[in-house]
């Protein structure tokens, strides 16, 4: 992959260096391998690393070190685990990549609220695997085993949301380190309140831009009594969709119903060694009680049958379950081992769910007039899909291809009133659609960013261009 | 009721006056009894009136008005119907107060993805009137008839946040006109996005002091295939509590679960003629299919048991639902007509819920302690739980009573991790605790006040002191 030459920003990096050192001893890495692997995400875009990563322990180390980088005029990045798709943790201008690893303490689970207090990097299946005996979980799954503070600053959501929300919905509170090094609590522990700005809301999604997310108050759920997974081909991707928006339309609280294409399906056969029919696949959950999640699997069926829907395969037992969506769960990696060497761009548009198979549809034709490698899968309850676009980053004209066909699909989802984003953020990559989609409002969003980081010192470049 | 005199702001009265009337003609109005029904909101807040108040139709309109404002120099207070209860809508510094209800029109209904747009002055009774026939409905209802745009700024919810969440969760975008008269969209119609800052959910109850809403997309939800009601008494307070912890911490989805205190019983009954017991009580309903709904029953009625809940009586039938929720409906002017003249004072802290059964029983006490005449009713599937305190305006020392007592249930709610505001906001009468609740993040709030509103014109006084 291209290492971008990076414009860099800190006057005397040696200096900024030092501090940190003196502060933080083994805990300051300039090492350039570290370098490196915290200046690009999972994604396609390309690397920029920062002078230094630094690896804090708790809050207070994040606030001093904000303090030396204002000292130095440094930029600061946090860093999860990396597993971002728009180049969110590239240091564009250099400077400091605050690495969260280390801040991975579950505080406080209060199980009988339902909520849990954790540090930004403890990860979802950290968080779960910690959860379980208590029977409760926390549903918000991108694929990748990211950061809670990570999935924060993205509004990150994945297969769960269409029954249990996003990161929007589901985080109570956070602490932050502010631009100036300031800690500040946001939102509380009640269900609800109507004290004040919802400054919760305003730092999720906000990637890293305003401050750096140093603990994360979360809602949790009790594990349902019943769990069943069902999979279902259809003769079209039209069928599959339709099928999705009558189940949406007619309020059946399906925990998960994921889309996977013809072409995603040849890969994960391949891929996984399994013997699904190569044909526009659904993959559903359903949660409840025995009896709830009963009629709810009837009425899918029903309405699946309705568009010629095949075999429903399904099963309440949990190897069973895992076995049916593992189809699902191997995707991505299914997709690039069709083109060994090559790396996912993944798309992320979102749209009304009354618009979802017209766009998908013209977007599967779109990839064939392009001569693209690609895969549709997604989010469909909530209108979100993937398309995977298989490309070779040392291959420009290739690129620029995925870029035109990602230029149309984003125009084709705003269009339909959707959005260029669903759960993956803008990063530095998706800069342009952001203003293709909210126009004007973006003038108040760098209102904002001014306000509250005047310097353009937290994570320049993303969301924005500086 | 007392009105205050208002250290007044505008300079020239009579040219800002002029000026509105030249673009508005008779939808400008200086009439007494105008000003003054403008110039308060439910509560026993004192009344603060506006030099002029305006009628717009259009969100053209309200940018123009806020040019000229801004010309004059005046304050710009956004009203609704003036059911707010913190005293939001008084012209604390005079200015004209813009009143949302000719902007009554629903703009469009989007059935197959359960969104609608709405003018701010759409009323919640007038939405769901119009949706009935499409078998859709708008749940967030604060007591009120309310309009949508008073609604989203105070952030309001009700009876069924339980199931469907607040105004938080269920505003999908906004139109917003700026202090400097620009018109700006936030949000879009897609489920869900992270393209950029959440500017839905700052402007989400902001009170009127960040902009002016003036249209709203809400989400809607299928009118359920049954509705089931069921009322029980229960020995004590801290009976019927701890049943909602255990509904709340089971997962049973309740659509709503409300509680009513012995003596809010005992106002209900006198005034709605009633012959329910004059026991703690709970209101609940439950939401879904027929065999969903009988097993909900069956689980509540259960949990119920253990803590000696009395009678059961359910229903599915609309009449009897209705009548078996007319006590609950009729709770806030029962309680008023125990006491000729009196106003409400009510309360409206939100803990988390294993903390609320404590939280009632000490607020009970303080109430017997403290000689005021006053009703427990709440939401206390949330945690949310009101005390109407029944207060004569004309004795000073029995407010004084009533100050010092919601003083002490505040600390108490912030203790246990709770919210001074669980849904009526801050406006002018609850500034100070928000101070307590959030210390320095106010600090972050009003930076962003300051920086959206460089010259307090939006609504000032409110959330802040100048």
């Amino acid at each position: 992959m291209a290492i971008a030459n990076t414009s860099r920003r800190v006057p005397e990096p040696a200096l900024l260096i030092e501090g940190l050192r003196a502060m933080l001893g083994e805990r300051c890495s300039v090492n350039p391998g570290i370098l490196d692997r915290h200046g690009h995400d999972e994604s396609y875009h390309e690397t920029h690393k920062p002078d230094v990563v630094v690896f804090p322990e708790s809050t207070e180390e994040v606030a001093a070190i904000m303090r030396l980088a204002r000292k130095h005029d440094a930029p600061v990045i946090p860093f999860g685990v990396g597993t971002s798709l728009e180049g969110h943790v590239a240091a564009l201008e250099g400077g400091i990549s605050i690495d969260m690893g280390r801040m991975n303490r579950i505080v406080e689970v209060n199980a009988a609220d339902l909520d849990v207090l954790v540090e930004a990097g403890v990860t979802r299946k950290q968080l779960n695997n910690d959860l379980r005996d208590q029977g409760l979980f926390f549903p918000i799954d991108p694929g990748a085993d990211a950061t809670i503070g990570g999935m924060a600053s993205t509004r990150a959501s994945g297969t769960n949301a269409v029954r249990y929300g996003t990161m929007r919905e589901n985080v109570l509170g956070l602490t932050i380190v502010t631009a100036d090094g300031r800690i500040m609590k946001t939102g509380g522990r009640a269900r609800k309140s109507s004290a004040g700005y919802d400054l919760t809301r305003l730092f999720v999604g906000s990637e890293g831009t305003l401050g750096i997310i140093t603990e994360v108050r979360l809602r949790l759920y009790g594990i349902p009594e019943t769990m069943a997974a069902a999979v279902t081909p259809f003769p079209t991707i039209a069928d599959a969709v339709n099928t999705v928006i009558g189940v949406i339309q007619s309020g059946i609280p399906v925990a998960r119903i994921e889309l996977l294409d013809e072409m995603q399906m040849k890969a994960s056969n391949l891929y996984s060694k399994l013997d699904y029919a190569e044909q526009p696949t659904l993959f559903i959950e359903f949660h409840g009680s025995e009896r709830g999640v009963a009629e709810q699997v009837e009425l899918v069926k029903a309405i699946a049958a309705e568009y010629g829907g095949g075999e429903f395969r399904w099963s309440v037992k949990p190897e069973e379950r895992t076995k049916l969506w593992q189809a699902r769960h191997d995707a991505y990696y299914a997709g690039l081992s069709l083109r060994p060497g090559s790396r996912g761009w993944p798309t992320d548009v979102c749209v009304p769910i009354s618009r979802l198979a017209e766009c998908i549809v013209e977007t599967r034709k779109d990839i064939e007039a392009s001569g693209l490698l690609a895969m549709i899968l997604g989010h469909v309850g909530d209108g979100n899909f993937h398309v995977t676009i298989l490309v070779d980053p040392d291959y420009p004209e290739e690129l620029r291809r995925a870029e035109a066909f990602n230029d149309r699909l984003v125009d084709r989802a705003l269009a339909m009133g959707g959005t260029c984003t669903g759960e993956h953020g803008i990063g530095f990559g998706k800069i342009a659609f952001l203003e293709r989609e909210h126009g004007e409002a973006v003038g108040l969003m760098r209102l904002i960013k001014q306000t509250l980081d005047p310097e353009n010192r937290m994570n320049p470049g993303k969301i924005f261009k500086a």
